[in-house]
């Protein structure tokens, strides 16, 4: 059984334990926080990184954060948790998942007005665990309704890293090839390594290796040959976020990988929940490239790789457009064709 | 002036200098080799490399290995030729022009024969500039045909090295964006930073900014996103060998770049030598993939960046199918389209 990214170990007394995420892939190594400033400390060093662990992390957080004043008074309890909340959400200010469970456990708290302040906490912990549930039985619903799309004996590619170490618990790409190899089906995966940070080689890898699924690592300009030579039956990918005609934003090179498999005939499956879908945009047109830094290209390994006075292009991700997707897997089911319509009968459902 | 990648300083009682690749690109450091083991020793650590380079340093070589023979006989003088022709045939066993060029002057001793010592090892002396004149010619002229063909005020990407750092002079594909460039043309270069072993952001990028010409450095999974974003009207790459019907064998990653390529209407050329030619094959399905070391994906600068246990795929180079090719570039002209009919009466030329 593998460890899991992230759970609550005890009661309320108890304590967050988390993989160290930066000692990956080299070693495993699982640390335990005991207060918030610790949480804090973990989500801004990407000890734990990914929307929904991040979301998770900072909900326990304010249980560790909260718990000291349980033996004050009820208005005492309740400025602790805006102290908290205001912390935590100024971890990682552009992540939408922190400032989402933040907002949850807020709301948790209003709801239990009026209760002991011992009473409040052990509902903040009570809310923190259903948060955590209900991202756990995404993942289980995200596998289950892709899997089918994975033929037993066929490759799968996948890009950067949408799984486990990101949730609670499967991850969404990665859980439909987790749920397709425990039902029986052999599958081997092609891992881009994912330049520039190399999610693909240091958390994909490592999480196929640690599943006993079979693993094969490429650089991301090798996917084009490895379709050529007929190993790659389908790509499975995330998103960050899908525009209401089907584009997809996520990890840059997806929209490289998308266009290979066209070339060759292989479909790409984008596996997220729905809250992924920003209906408010129509097409992925609008949505803003992000430039990173120019030093994860030039000093990508700890040392300079590029000369001085060079430019450099850095963009965050890159948008599919949704001719080249041809499913999109969710928590309610499986969305194809993708098109608008179909995208809005499924988030009505 | 930028500084040339090797050349000799001197009479016969000279030395070959070379820029020390291996610094590259944080330090640009030329060595002085005035006997045969500091060559075979440049060559086999990749000091200097790329076929025609490696071919000159070893013709140059020879000079400095017999020299110290001049004084003898001339039976003396081609024992000690015969031996220093297998001793640096031995620094890069499977690398073509290295035989060819040591071939060469072999030949040219022979033509020789019945000359004094002095003389012979003088004729050696100028049949290492005759190659060395030789490629300086060759690169201009694929400079020259190409060039015409990179459009003013234009975006052009390129993918590895195939630049001044493995030739006498301008290279091959750079050979047409540093004659475009010299003659006005106002080109912004995207360098595709070509994983695993990094040529083109160590080489490349190092060389366009050597000569002023503006240079991007990307990942090479960006290259769809910025001809999305309409900033490529050209790539431009080298080739391994070609096929007699045009099939390309260039540095893995080639073939991706050119289905992306063609996706965006942009179109592709190959610059190479007509020694570059392989007519014996008639596509490029009979080019048989070599695989490279793990080490250079899972520990590519030092660490390891990736687990234990994953399986990893590392071909040196792909074939990028003629369709794919607008035009390939040699010393004789442009050959376009690119079908066996045009290439065999090019060669005919």
């Amino acid at each position: 059984m593998p460890t899991p990214t992230l759970h609550w170990s005890g009661d309320v007394n108890g304590s967050l334990v988390i993989i160290d995420q930066t000692r990956l892939p080299g070693e495993l190594v699982e640390i335990e926080l005991t207060d918030v400033d610790q949480v804090w400390h973990a989500i801004r060093t990407l000890q734990v990184r990914g929307a929904p662990a991040i979301g998770l992390s900072a909900a326990y957080g304010v249980v560790l954060g909260v718990r000291g004043a349980a033996g004050g008074s009820e208005a005492e309890l309740r400025t602790r948790l805006s102290e908290v909340t205001v912390h935590l959400a100024a971890s990682r200010p552009t992540a939408v998942n922190l400032a989402w469970a933040l907002k949850r456990m807020q709301q948790a708290a209003d709801q239990l007005a009026g209760r002991t302040p011992p009473e409040i906490v052990a509902g903040l912990l009570a809310e923190a665990h259903a948060i955590y549930e209900e991202d756990r039985a995404m993942c289980r619903a995200i596998g289950r309704h892709g899997a089918p799309l994975l033929a037993d004996n066929s490759g799968v590619l996948t890009h950067c890293n949408a799984g486990a170490l990101v949730t609670a618990d499967y991850g969404t790409a990665l859980a439909l090839i987790f749920v397709a190899h425990e039902s029986g089906k052999r599958l081997h995966v092609y891992v881009d390594e994912t330049r520039p940070l190399l999610q693909g080689a240091r958390l994909t890898a490592w999480e196929l290796v640690q599943r006993g699924v079979p693993a094969t690592l490429i650089c991301d300009s090798m996917a084009a040959q490895v379709m050529r030579e007929g190993r790659v039956q389908a790509v499975v990918v995330g998103a960050d976020r899908i525009a209401a005609n089907g584009d997809v934003a996520n990890k840059i090179g997806t929209y490289q990988v998308a266009l290979v498999a066209a070339a060759h005939g292989v479909p790409l499956y984008v596996a997220a929940p729905t809250s992924t879908f920003d209906l408010s945009l129509t097409t992925g047109d609008a949505i803003p490239i992000e430039q990173r830094d120019r030093s994860e290209i030039t000093h990508g390994f700890g040392r300079a790789t590029a000369p001085e006075g060079v430019g450099v292009y850095n963009p965050a991700f890159d948008v599919t457009p949704a001719r080249l997707v041809s499913a999109i897997i969710c928590e309610r089911g499986v969305i194809q064709p993708v098109n608008a319509e179909r995208i809005a009968a499924m988030l009505a459902k």
